[in-house]
């Protein structure tokens, strides 16, 4: 096909349209590639459409070799399985709630795990059935807070969902590796850099879950890396635990007043100015206690404290994974006020052994610690007595933990947990996830089989989304320069661009032949006819738009030659017509 | 590709689904190509959306034909839009609304004139810009009372909207008429009958209207045609009113006892037993006079009474397009009450001429007549006093109708409008729309653009539809019989079907080959693998599944020798291999 720039549906514009953060929400819109409708929902014009189908086609292509059949779900879903499954409720102010005429409660679908669960359940009775992999690729809808950086986070969202049901974990194990390596396959054809990383199951319940993150500075999710080959999102990072040390030896616990030292900081200078060592006391030498607030299910509130180090921070994305299903939230004015047992600033831990401590330190609290905080570690930590702190106070001596909680922010350098090394940190753009629900969603919507022995069993699951819309904009985020989009030829609206400078109806003539000709190579042409407008804004407009090759057709064609453009390097070379038709 | 069906994603049902009334949505269900999520609201299995995606493609391909550009809007959209035409309230219960977390207003689209329009504003703004015809293939939301009949009437159905926009009016109908032309191709590439009739433009108000009627016995529309190409749905045929006669020489109007004559049958029979003539009354003689009580947009309530011919029906549907954009209800009791004036049973019109009626039947009421109740035609009709009639009740003589108002429901035999003979009555399914909108939508939204000498004019625009899912429906609903489906080859999910029968390796082994042979001829093949199950059951399901041609691989398959079978026909031949692949 030959598409006549004259006639295409679309407008170039010179400037950044003004809600948008990112290079690639800039440019799909300057260039024509889509247009907001509302925050977070984009219409797709004819360019961008096309970018989207090709995305698209490659994971049909690759759903297909990895036996994934596909199937289409309404966005328009009744509350009812939600209801069973409990997301109607946790899905909270993310998601689309709306009725019919008759007052019957719907919604607008986020993900689909209770309706593929239902339609297999309807469908399928026997293990001989399974294994099964079904996809869809849907418009998807979550009610973001803040809806920001366009495609990269939309309200409306185009998703690949895949779910696999299987009788055994072997079995899931099998089609979740099958969906792992399409995946793969996938990101490898769009050209996209990808790092797979240990996720946190989160709010879906289950056993092994891994994204698929890719690389950038805008990207919302922090993951960490070692050199061995460990990659995991700072949420899934677990801290490895120090051996215990011996209790033997070590200095007694001892209580020092603390004046105006409510703060990490506050207490080192003290430390130093009154209690100075050999080295000098840091803050990695204190223990911090964070009080938290949890909001459970059934929606009691409930405190904990967590010791953690006193040079790191408590990372609330790590403790939301930690204390889920509950919510996390910092304590308030008025938790304190409600447990005077909790001395601000100079809060320590209780369950304490020996009297080092006072009585009232008790408070009924859950006391829990970083991993950090084995035996035998000695802390400077609050004494549960305004302006008083504690000394050599030593874990598993002087204050046993309830627990440990694994909510310390992770940093640059700190230890794998599987030994291969520090971890440097990085920032990435989840564009697929792969999950191992396991049984969590058929047993509460009751798909069970006949297995071998003709005995009911309950069937394991997985889920797998890749974001199409969000995979287009991180390649437009990923290809472009100053200029506009440069796209990856793979998925790039055209396949080459034909320009037709000056004004002499020859020029057109030719140019109008070069790209018969290269539609007769099973291309897809973008014709630039226009007649009247000048070389420099075809130029500037066909950088914009990012056709990765761009023929141009000027004032040499009497004499047939052409100008090859390549809009990734910038290079120009001027050759002749066919040997330009033959570098396609 | 081959399909096997031991792997596909299917389960064929013997029982017919009780919801389920026609035959469409029973054996779309039965053979696994779709499920039901909510009422209206479907799921689609991997048959059902090969063939949907057939249906698209064709669509796809005569658009492009048509010179109208793919775009792709959300189904989510904001308020304001909608709004400002006013359909926002003018749709009523039919939309589906909701509110985001920050309680801002967006709706389901039922149909996207509001936003294409804003589109088109935001792109372009010259007249060289156009013409522009735009279309999408997307999935659409309206809450139906009662979703019935499946696919047919669904409150998620997936349609192809296009758009058209014009500056002159010569533009919008050479944009119509491409649109019109590529309707056609696309149902004749369907194989599906259709008549063109001219629909009434209803709520979207405009000049040109034709929809695509598929006749049905199931269709929800009914419509007129004649011989001589006359075709219109019902409520937009038209009454041919006669000419006037002459009032000359007419006898003059009697008032008559009437006692126990509410009805027509009563009237009449009454009129031949008291006033028996020549010719024996009919209810033809008798004018009928209707009270129905409008609601118009403002909430105010207003009662018409209209007078049709005593052997006809108000047709409820003729009255809402003649009224509209009024609601139209049958008079109440209530209203009745409120107007004593209305002496019902024996309404007459007002506006009297002469003292024939009394003064009390002077109501402030509007009187309309039907088409037919031309000057110099003689009534039977009420008195405007119970258990009173009028004979020879002249119109234009004794009284002035305020208006015409072709109401009266329509009968096999009326005249053609055109006069092209005598109108049979049938019924049909809409299956596409086509509409001229003129300029309300652009205007009402700001659309203008320079025209050649620089000044702003108002966009023309027209708009056309068709039902994706629907005619997927109405292609199942044609082609059928009690075994199953009969797919015509044009959208089968697969081109053929292979059937191994039998236990023998070597005949599944004949099989296969015979399926990757065809599958070498780029033929999308169905291979029924399924290594213990009967024939008997294959077969069943065979027909059921509905591909429109089967090659069954049986005992023969050692002499090289298989069997075609045509699904339609129902006939089986038993050639060589080669002779069944030469045969593809």
């Amino acid at each position: 096909m030959i598409t006549r720039l004259s006639k295409l549906f679309v407008r170039t514009l010179r400037e950044d349209p003004v809600d948008a953060e990112v290079a690639s929400h800039k440019l799909l819109v300057r260039a024509g590639y889509i247009r907001r409708q509302a925050p977070g929902v984009f219409a797709w014009l004819p360019l961008g459409l096309r970018v989207k189908a090709r995305i698209e086609t490659i994971i049909r292509e690759e759903m297909a070799a990895a036996d994934a059949q596909e199937v289409h779900f309404p966005a328009l879903l009744p509350r009812e399985p939600y209801e069973v499954t409990n997301r109607w409720t946790e899905y909270g102010d993310g998601l689309f709630r709306l009725q019919d005429r008759k007052g019957a409660d719907y919604l607008l679908a986020p993900t689909h795990e209770e309706v593929f669960t239902l339609l297999v359940k309807d469908l399928y009775g026997s293990y001989k059935d399974l294994p099964l992999t079904i996809f869809q690729i849907q418009d998807k809808y979550r009610d973001e807070a803040r809806p920001r950086a366009g495609l990269l986070r939309g309200r409306e969202f185009t998703m690949k969902d895949a779910y696999s049901f299987d009788v055994k974990d072997e079995g899931l194990a099998a089609s979740y590796q099958a969906q792992r390596d399409a995946y793969e396959r996938i990101f490898a054809r769009l050209g996209m850099e990808y790092v797979i990383v240990q996720a946190d199951a989160g709010a879906m319940g289950g056993s092994r879950s891994e994204e698929f993150l890719h690389p950038t500075p805008i990207g919302e999710d922090t993951f960490v890396r070692s050199a061995g080959g460990y990659a995991a999102n700072v949420e899934a990072y677990t801290t490895p635990a120090p051996e215990a040390r011996s209790l033997e030896g070590l200095a007694p616990a001892t209580v020092v007043d603390s004046p105006g030292t409510p703060t990490i900081a506050t207490l080192v200078e003290l430390l130093n100015e009154r209690h100075a060592k050999a080295e000098p006391w840091t803050a990695a030498d204190t223990l911090k206690n964070v009080v938290l607030a949890l909001t459970h299910l059934d929606g009691t509130r409930e405190l904990v404290v967590v010791g953690i180090p006193g040079d790191r921070d408590a990372d609330m994305k790590r403790a939301e994974v930690v204390f889920a299903p509950a919510e996390v939230d910092a304590a308030s004015e008025a938790d304190f006020a409600r447990h005077p047992g909790l001395v601000k600033g100079y809060i320590g831990p209780w369950s304490v052994r020996g009297a080092v401590l006072g009585e009232e330190s008790s408070t009924g609290i859950r006391y829990l610690v970083d991993p950090r905080v084995v035996d035998g570690t000695a802390w400077v930590t609050g004494a549960n007595v305004d302006e008083q702190h504690v000394l050599d106070l030593v874990a598993g001596r002087d204050f046993v933990a309830d627990g440990v909680a694994d909510i310390a922010s992770v940093r640059e350098g700190d230890p794998a947990p599987d030994g291969s090394g520090p971890v440097e940190l990085a920032r990435g753009m989840e564009i697929g996830h792969v999950f191992q629900l396991g049984r969590k969603y058929a047993e509460a919507l009751g798909l069970k089989v006949l297995d071998e022995n003709g005995k009911l069993v309950t069937v394991t699951m997985g889920s797998y989304g890749i974001g199409v819309t969000r995979i287009l904009a991180a390649i437009a985020e990923a290809n472009h320069d100053a200029k506009g989009l440069i796209w990856p030829e793979e998925v790039a609206p055209y396949d080459v661009q034909v320009v037709a400078t000056g004004r002499d109806a020859a020029i057109f003539e030719v140019a109008q032949g070069v790209a018969e000709q290269l539609e007769a190579k099973r291309l897809e042409v973008l014709y630039d006819d226009r007649p009247k407008v000048s070389p420099g804004v075809k130029f500037g407009d066909a950088e914009l738009l990012g056709v990765p090759r761009i023929v141009i057709v000027g004032r040499d064609a009497a004499e047939g030659r052409v100008e090859l453009w390549d809009r990734r390097s910038g290079e120009r070379s001027s050759v002749t017509i066919d040997e330009a038709l033959a570098s396609f």
